[in-house]
């Protein structure tokens, strides 16, 4: 018999939050679970790690029990922290999530929970970014099902260097998602707003506020997918050299120095 | 006469950082320029915004002179607030730099610099990332000249919709750069290491440290052009779709959800 999968399970809604706890019990059915996530909520942070100050890894407790690690960083310092030093074994897949709002679009380079997962794939491990879409009571049950079938697909027969899979997942009961969608990531992006306020003592402070500009309408595209009731898959990588671009550069550009 | 164009110049080593002083100066010889960028010192961010706090702007003078906003947020931030709210006019092009340290390979992901001229793109500004190689004294001079010259070129030619120039400059005397060469970006990452230690009430803490693995050998790939004494400028883009793989996907994979 084969031996059981490793899993490295992280997020950037932080260690307490219920779209991870929903994922680490569907992924204990097949695979050995270890979870290092951010001691408090991290969405938005990019890709971004801790290089200025030290960080540290408390032992969490859910329900009595040792449940993982709560590191005071990002997404990305957690999973380079677990791979490096806390685990003691390198884990066979990682997986970030399931976030509480979907990461398509303009959003996957905001996005904390793909960035965990992009850490994964430059420490060599293949991994998966799993989202949901938002509601006023989310219910995880469907996308821990499919992340798991994926998890198990994946454990099987593995992914292409330097690639995640960036999964999201539409807000509806799993009898009426219609399957999955293989897509590329839309180009949609934010018009953004800022609030411009006062505070007590009349100086001025701004919140970020704005709309999501629907650019997309192609049938393969993450978002219009989801739209249309499927679950978005979309293979990414961390190489953003524009190839077609940098082709007319090497032909086309003088540029005087 | 063509009016001067405007520029907006931010950065991740903050307002004060000497690299974003020579940049500025250089480029008002043809230029209007506006400066917003972080107030303190902002590596490794990636792309973060911030969400869940307001921001603020601080008027920042220099030799006695209004010099720019210092934002207390990331560099995204930065030039998200200027682009919607700070500024009268949409800037003509977006810089980010110049910083202490060069961005190729992995580091793109994990740099605020880049982070700042993606921004720009996504704003709909042609937007240009600049980097020097870290030496005890930096000289910026001749990446600031070489910012110059690209910078007019792209005022004058523009760039494909959602591309940002990456530029890195070897830390050599202008005279010892051999040229421009357009590259992509490499595959090289961090070996990283965590120093742990612990502190005076003995818990412990964990440092990043740790050195570059260098992965690639290709002439024309970013670190290697400027190991050879070359410039290096990278067209980059924030599609991070991998459609080689997503072929694969569409003919060979079957998953059971």
């Amino acid at each position: 018999m084969k031996p059981k999968p490793h899993i490295l399970v992280s997020n950037d809604d932080g260690i307490d939050a219920e779209g991870l706890y929903v994922l680490v019990k569907a992924l204990k059915r097949f695979a050995n679970v270890s979870v290092v996530a951010p001691s408090i909520q991290q969405s938005a942070v990019g890709h971004a790690i801790t290089v200025r100050t030290p960080l540290r890894a408390h032992k969490f407790y859910r329900d009595g029990k040792l449940f993982g690690y709560a590191v005071d960083g990002t997404p990305a310092d957690c999973v380079k922290l677990a791979i490096r030093t806390l685990l003691r074994a390198k884990p066979d897949l990682v997986i970030s999530g399931i976030n509480d709002g979907l990461n398509t679009a303009v959003n996957v380079i905001y996005s904390g929970t793909v960035s965990a997962a992009t850490e994964g794939t430059i420490l060599g491990i293949p991994s998966i970014a799993v989202s949901l879409e938002s509601t006023r009571k989310p219910n995880f049950k469907p996308a821990a099902k499919i992340a798991m079938s994926i998890a198990k697909f994946v454990c099987r027969e593995s992914l292409p260097k330097d690639t995640v899979l960036n999964i999201n997942v539409p807000a509806l009961p799993a009898a009426k998602i219609k399957g999955i969608m293989f897509t590329r990531q839309g180009r949609s992006r934010w018009d953004d707003e800022f609030f411009q306020r006062k505070d007590p003592r009349n100086r001025d402070y701004y919140w970020l506020a704005g709309k999501m500009q629907i650019l997309d309408h192609e049938e393969d595209v993450d978002q219009v997918a989801l739209r249309h009731g499927y679950i978005s898959i979309t293979p990414i990588h961390f190489d953003l050299t524009h190839y077609k671009f940098l082709e007319t550069m090497r032909a086309e550009w003088h540029v005087e120095t």
